[in-house]
């Protein structure tokens, strides 16, 4: 049966075994003239295939019984129609890589155009599909789009998510476009990116509930603004980069600073999400109640899964109650003594008045002392930023324990932002440390890059790390949410030389975490640049379980495909 | 072809056409003399069956041209090929539901015994048998397993699930047995219950981490019980029913008191899960730092998934710090002022104070004063318990703040508990609410179900549920953990006949719930009895996502079948 290929096939029926029948009553086949295709030379070239030919089955002169040959021709069918079976099959289910060709790329296009009419929905500009597919914060590989559409609701996501699957394009969602690990690069041969950045409306404000629904695409700065607008005293405490949307970070399941006193995303801060499915359903994961046991927390699916599982439209999320705070400021001598004391401090009776703590090394403090906007100049040595929440008194009280604790731990120095403008400043200068590093290193490029870390083991991480950047000649500055064992480097550089040298470094820092029994990544997230790693990380088993749960929900793989997790063969390979 | 049964081969094969043929070359078919096989009146009586096998394609007197014959063998091995393929798939991969014959059931349990021979591990019992599968707590149906086994390690569980899916039983997972709505009741024809209570060790205490490892038939209040023997300042906060054990609060997502101060099971105080998947292997869910944003949060998919996606043996916990609280009462005229004044008192620059607040009805008040131990008498009131935590300085804060704000809700009264014997005492009668009930209403029943709603439309609930519950003629006490909307009806009955009127009660609870935006269940989770909810709440595409979800990680639903949601034909019907 190997040799049944459709080529062998071909053969047999280039013999033209009926033609032949035909002719050959005429006489016995072996004493015909040579054909018309016979060659120049006069020799019938044809001749053995001829030959052959009364081998057919189909042949009047085929040597066997009529048994023989209706086995034979029956074997032939059979083979046939389950050859016919297979291809019916394969057309009416592509296999999972089996995205769209060019052609069918360009209708995608058409019927996006027909679907969304208006101007500036609809892009193939060159600049807008590399805009949409790269960036300039992230150095892993990264492809433009086929075409970019901006979404205005759920019912235009649904739209292309249908056109997407007919035309089995690959989808990739943006909005804040704030990741660092490549995850809304453009997929080859071409990918539907929908810009989910139009959708940034506040859609219903509960004060009494403490909560809201809005777009995916509403910034949390930007919805933390308009509750203080409103005079409602509530606020969104996830607070990961400037510019994050809310859609981004569901995908991310992000952080921040106030994650020591509010947790993160996988907390239970999204009470339920609007999501599309990729056969285009839209469901809802949960109702407006705090709580809820009511079957598996499809919340959690999406959170953190990088929009490979659905495309989040809408969220409600649950708001906590904005209090006023005060920003201190700690020095020590070292990193461990930093840590140490953080602890103490978020055991104490006041630990829930900490509403953040975080630690910047003595590069990170030098850096914001040449970009940043603070009236004095900081001492250059590793610090602890708090902001301690709560009224007057509940803040004296609680810096009081927080002054003797570090002091206990070898601080020096303990002091409170003395104007409300200065503690802004301090805080901005943390909150936008990416800027301060390169504002304090004009001309340099910074790769930026997390991982996370039991408490324990952050002080080992962070001088381990430093002594390992140094020894290969990088610069870098160092932040991290100190109260979770969260970690960031900032690692300069100035041209794409130098790219193998960071690539490597980030590597080693990755291999540290784990060895430590930590995580690649504590808040940035999987994308493309740290997937290598999830299965030494988590083991093959759990990647694989990630890996079905993913076919179950997404069978084509048009969600975001090659983000998340290793490729099969990625990981055995590692 | 629909007549191509199996049969009607066999009748093909009886008309033996290849014996015929031979005896035919001795003379034409028609004028064959009758057969050994002739009745006894002569008449040969297999002759229209003689008369119709020369039609067979394989007889030599054939009516039709060798091509026919080809065609129709052909087609006869084609759809040889297919049967012969159907036939192997369906040994290969039985369908779902295909369960264990009463014999493979008994081969199991020989199984089960030789590979536990030690005393005690594997019993069928019927006493235990029954106790495993039913509760005197739940009224849902119950039926007992086919056998117990009793785990004391990961190993041991691989090795339960490995004869458990050889032999297609379904596996219900028990240790606290603390679940209201039928979680672990057995599966008919025949389950294996895994009893993890036996797994109830803590294997690692890391203090400066704030967090353990236990196995996961550990009962919360034993590990804090340790954890403040060791003089280890930390404590576990999840706080359900007494005597629920880690596995359980995963598998059904739990809360309890505290939940308004430290959030839910689905919160970020299970930090890692070894959970046993359906097909024998162990996986890791995360490693054990705070934060990790490496691929989808797998360790959420257990918490709330009912043992149906994989049995957890080991968690990873995150302690709080333990502080030092004091409980305090406060009466109102109505529910209504309570409810109001509890979110203003949480959304205080106080309310991160505020560990408990619960809200118990006169009714429940009344039965704590007959059968509870506090020392006076409670007023029968409805009333807040509040548990404030802090040092003295803080409480006292707080203190004062609550009681500013409970007056200005129309409280009239607010005290601390006096000593902290009566604190305890206080707390013990709220959280024993269950005893305390019951012991108010010796040789009653108590049906206890839970459902939880947008806090501003607690009140709602409660009263208008008071009023439906007194309109059947039925008593109950209510208690809510009223920071979340979540609200619970211990509802009284005396026999078996009232049983349909709680049922019908219960039945409009939850509708009502849902109309106000709410949940079936707050904290109980689904099991038997809430399933048929799940697809009014949350849509048919949502439910429809778990089973996908359910048939990727478990394809034979050997795990809990029959539990968390509705089947197929349920959720249509409803």
């Amino acid at each position: 049966m190997s040799s049944l290929t459709p080529r062998a096939l071909g053969r047999w029926f280039t013999a033209r075994p009926w033609h032949i029948r035909k002719m050959a009553t005429k006489g016995p086949v072996n004493s015909r003239p040579a054909s018309k295709s016979s060659g120049p030379s006069g020799t019938p070239p044809n001749s053995r295939i001829l030959a052959l030919a009364r081998y057919s089955p189909w042949s009047s002169s085929f040597p066997g019984t009529w048994r023989t040959r209706a086995l034979i021709q029956s074997a032939f069918y059979a083979v046939g129609i389950v050859l016919a079976t297979n291809y019916v099959d394969s057309v009416w289910f592509p296999p999972e890589t089996g995205y769209a060709s060019p052609r069918e790329i360009k209708v995608a296009i058409e019927k996006l155009k027909q679907a969304f009419p208006e101007e500036d929905r609809v892009s193939t500009d060159p600049s807008v599909l590399t805009e949409h597919g790269s960036s300039d914060n992230s150095y892993h590989p990264a492809s433009p789009h086929a075409v970019v559409v901006r979404a205005l609701s759920t019912e235009d996501v649904v739209q292309i998510v249908k056109i997407a699957s007919e035309c089995r394009m690959p989808m990739v969602v943006y909005s804040g476009a704030t990741s660092l690990e490549g995850h809304y690069s453009g997929v080859s041969p071409g990918s539907i990116c929908i810009d989910m950045s139009g959708m940034d409306k506040i859609l219903e404000i509960h004060e009494a509930d403490s909560d809201l629904i809005c777009q995916a695409g509403a910034q949390w700065e930007d919805i933390n603004q308009a509750l203080k607008d409103k005079g409602i005293p509530l606020f969104f405490p996830l607070d990961p980069g400037p510019g994050a949307t809310i859609g981004g970070m569901v995908g991310t399941g992000c952080s921040g600073t106030n994650a020591v006193r509010y947790g993160t995303a996988k907390a239970e801060w999204f009470l339920n999400l609007t999501v599309v499915l990729p056969n285009g359903e839209v469901i809802k994961t949960r109702r407006r109640a705090r709580k809820s046991s009511a079957g598996f927390d499809t919340t959690k699916l999406f959170i953190g899964a990088e929009g490979t599982l659905g495309i989040v439209t809408e969220a409600t999320l649950r708001l906590a109650p904005r209090l006023p705070t005060k920003v201190a400021m700690a020095q020590f001598k070292n990193v461990e003594q930093a840590v140490d004391a953080v602890q103490d401090i978020l055991n104490s009776p006041y630990g829930p008045h900490i509403q953040c703590v975080e630690l910047l090394d003595d590069n990170m403090m030098d850096a914001i002392n040449i970009a940043g906007i603070t009236t004095k100049p900081l001492p250059v040595r590793d610090t602890l930023f708090f902001k301690i929440q709560g009224d007057d008194p509940a803040i004296k009280l609680a810096a009081k324990t927080v002054q003797v604790i570090v002091k206990k731990h070898g601080s020096d120095r303990f002091e409170f932002a003395s104007t409300d403008q200065e503690a802004e400043d301090l805080w901005q200068n943390r909150k936008y440390a990416l800027t301060s590093t390169m504002g304090a290193h004009p001309g340099t490029r910074c790769w930026t890059t997390d991982v996370c870390v039991p408490v324990s083991k952050l002080s080992e991480l962070v001088y381990e790390t430093k002594k390992d950047l140094s020894a290969a000649g990088l610069r870098s500055t160092i932040v991290g949410h100190v109260g979770d064992g969260n970690f960031h480097a900032l690692i300069l550089f100035e041209n794409d030389d130098e790219l193998p040298k960071v690539n490597d470094a980030v590597h080693r820092l990755v291999h540290r975490a784990l060895d430590l029994d930590g995580t690649c990544t504590g808040e940035h997230g999987v994308g493309i640049g740290k997937k290598q790693y999830l299965s030494e990380e988590l083991g093959e088993g759990t990647v694989e379980l990630m890996r079905s749960i993913k076919k179950a929900v997404d069978p084509m793989n048009l969600l975001n495909p090659g983000k998340l997790y290793p490729d099969n063969n990625q990981s055995r390979t590692h």
